[in-house]
């Protein structure tokens, strides 16, 4: 039997999951999701999203998250996936090396039809859908990277599309799963190039429209007879650089949603950046020179590579900044918040283009980094000053990552950011964890739609 | 300047094609679409498709080729690349080793609003639209093929979609080409695995929807600032393999749909295979011998690897045999019809699996072809009999190739058969004649529409 066969068996056959650790990790997930989803559900691209749509029609269906309104199940996977993402405010995988809730939980909602009262979705098996495709998310990104990343794919969108449909496939038990995977595979693109204009978040919303189209294809009758994994022009061939270990041996046993589970974010550049934002911070806290003084600054990666992601060294406008090192570093050090209003679409003032010329990056292997530190990665900055001393500062875990997380109440003050009304943010996290009770989650998403 | 932008600018700046040479071509490739979604409208994946855009509605814009129907123009992409190549009937591009009509003149067809009266579309305009769209997308197939192809990748799809936007933004002189050809090609998916099931034919659909959503996107004001084509982590780094030559030098001096040109089939099988089909029927009819006198079959191949589309040896279904030397030899020297019938999804009989079990690919490159054999391309097929004789065949210019085509009766019989009707081909055959004196072409469309 191939592995594609496996996965989808392995996939059939999961029972609905109550181990609370994993539900928890579950609910935080879609907690996070809807904080992000309502913090950008203003913004000027998401309008402009909105009018494409009302513009192109379409029978209503599938909720448009924060909008009040329903759509085709394609448009709001496009449009939750595009809002989900468009901060860059969302959750990280770092076996995935991209953005898992955005891609799988847009095409999960999007697939519940809104328009119908006979189709119940037992909220339980939603959240087992859930962790499946974060899973074959994970297993994938796993299997290919780093060579995948590195050599420009954007895994959000190119592992997205297939963990969405493995999930989708799973909440309704379709007997098409394989058909579907290989057909979601076969529309796996995105390039890490598109990194700091919109269509990296838009990259978000196309893998979930990849896994919505994929099902009511074959829903359709139209057939792809074809395992996509480990065939020799297959997935991991072809996607995989060379890499085609793919490793379904603790299927059920552990799930990647806990273990080493999801990145949050309470900031909107790039989770590579995480490291530096906190070494900043602390530099800024016990700094006792004069900028003036600087001479120079070295930012060392490690392991190399480890920087892919930051791919602008001298980035131009504040939107590039969220993959800049050196953006997030100047911003730090000078004391600036890290707010939305920093990675807007403007460009960058000249004193911060002053202090990033100072900088440069290295890479290093000789330290050994915390034992938790996840892939041994860690980020040094030293600041070597006009008078001959340096200042150093070192981080390996950084706040949000699996193990330096956010606390219940830093969430809760996310989700309450976005809504902004604390009895409603209240109501909405209480629903949240009734999913894990059992409860029709197309009624969850109504009575959501209506309240927001 | 980079490649993508010198690349926009020719677009741009390429003025209206009258070269009667170049427009007789395009006249030649559209009658050849039409030939072929004509044919294929009532076919029972189409049908399943139609049902499918009916489900997911939408404003009426756009024209479902033969069904007198207008939907959304992403349906209208889908659903017309997916009926232009479903009987894998359609014409080939060698530069490309993918079919470029069914992708570009679906995704320009689509393209063009048939609900408004306000826009005008000037049919010589689309003629050279079309011909850039070809242009486009030989270029790109230059580049980075035959590694692309031989790696695993569907060019119809991966180089189809970038080509199509292309054709549309020139049509229309889009300000946003150089972001829309990035966004398309953020979206180049699609794997060779594929062929053999429906999903091949999708493909081509798929490229014709990342064309006008494309377009679409930038329209409603979703930037992509980025140039796709030569950055080291762009378009040529990631699909081309180590391929990045990329040729603009004969840019408006000649034309791809020229020179090599088009190659028009008259089958449903892989023009990989015509070389065979031709061998075998030229055998079929000089055969003095009985089939129990067959010994074993050797089917060279020049230069290597030139069978790569052929990827089924011992095909079970007959779909599958599209893409199968042996079935497509077994079935000329039982001197079996070569019709659609006999590419169904039916499984492949007995008597034609024992023929198929006698042959084996060999390649060699020692005989020279004849000088017009595009890229070197020749095909021997020698048969050897139990009385120790061999009977051998060459083919190098294979009937419907650019260098041995179809006559102009042979094209207008293509037509016929699909249309059945001799009035409405001749009417149809006039009105894309007069497609080169200039006329709308959107009214070329509503006419069309209205009587087939």
């Amino acid at each position: 039997m191939n592995l594609g066969q496996q996965l989808s068996i392995l996939i059939k056959n999961t029972s609905i999951i109550s181990d609370p650790q994993v539900i928890d990790c579950a609910i935080k997930g879609i907690t996070d999701y809807f904080a992000c989803s309502l913090q950008a559900c203003q913004k000027d691209d998401v309008h402009k999203l909105l009018a494409w749509i009302a513009d192109e029609g379409g029978n209503t269906r599938a909720l448009l998250i924060g909008q009040k309104k329903l759509v085709t199940a394609r448009q709001a996977a496009l449009f939750n996936g595009f809002q989900a993402h468009c901060l860059d405010y969302d959750d990280v995988h770092s076996d995935v090396r991209g953005h898992p809730s955005a891609v799988i939980l847009s095409a999960l909602i999007a697939s519940v039809r809104l328009d119908s009262i006979e189709q119940k979705v037992d909220s339980r098996r939603f959240l087992t859908a859930y962790v499946i495709g974060i899973e074959v998310m994970a297993l994938l990104g796993k299997s290919v990277n780093p060579q995948h990343y590195e050599k420009g794919w954007h895994a959000t969108i190119t592992l997205g599309g297939i963990a969405a449909t493995a999930a989708i496939c799973y909440l309704y038990d379709e007997p098409f799963l394989s058909q579907a995977l290989t057909l979601a595979a076969t529309q796996a693109s995105g390039m890490r190039l598109l990194m700091g204009t919109p269509i990296k978040f838009l990259h978000a919303g196309l893998a979930a429209q990849h896994a919505v189209q994929s099902v009511e294809w074959l829903r359709a009758g139209i057939h792809a007879d074809q395992d996509f994994l480990d065939d020799k022009l297959g997935f991991l061939a072809i996607y995989g650089q060379g890499n085609t270990h793919f490793d379904l041996s603790h299927w059920g046993k552990t799930w990647k949603i806990v273990d080493p589970g999801l990145w949050f974010k309470n900031y909107s550049y790039c989770s590579a950046a995480a490291y530096i934002a906190d070494a900043g911070q602390l530099l800024y806290q016990n700094l006792s020179f004069e900028f003036d003084n600087i001479n120079n600054i070295v930012i060392y990666f490690a392991p190399p590579n480890s920087d892919a992601a930051l791919i602008y060294k001298t980035p131009s406008l504040a939107q590039q900044g969220r993959f800049s090192a050196e953006y997030v570093l100047a911003l730090t050090l000078l004391g600036l918040p890290l707010g939305f209003e920093q990675f807007s679409s403007q460009p960058i003032s000249n004193a911060i283009k002053q202090l990033m010329q100072k900088m440069k990056r290295s890479y290093q292997t000789h330290l050994t980094p915390h034992p938790e530190a996840y892939n041994g990665r860690y980020v040094i900055i030293d600041i070597f000053l006009k008078n001959g001393k340096k200042i150093s500062q070192c981080i390996d875990i950084p706040k949000g990552s699996p193990k330096n997380p956010y606390s219940q109440t830093e969430m809760s003050l996310k989700l309450h950011s976005a809504i902004k009304d604390q009895a409603k943010t209240e109501q909405l996290l209480t629903d949240i964890h009734k999913l894990a009770k059992g409860l029709d989650f197309r009624q969850f998403l109504l009575s959501y739609l209506f309240t927001l």
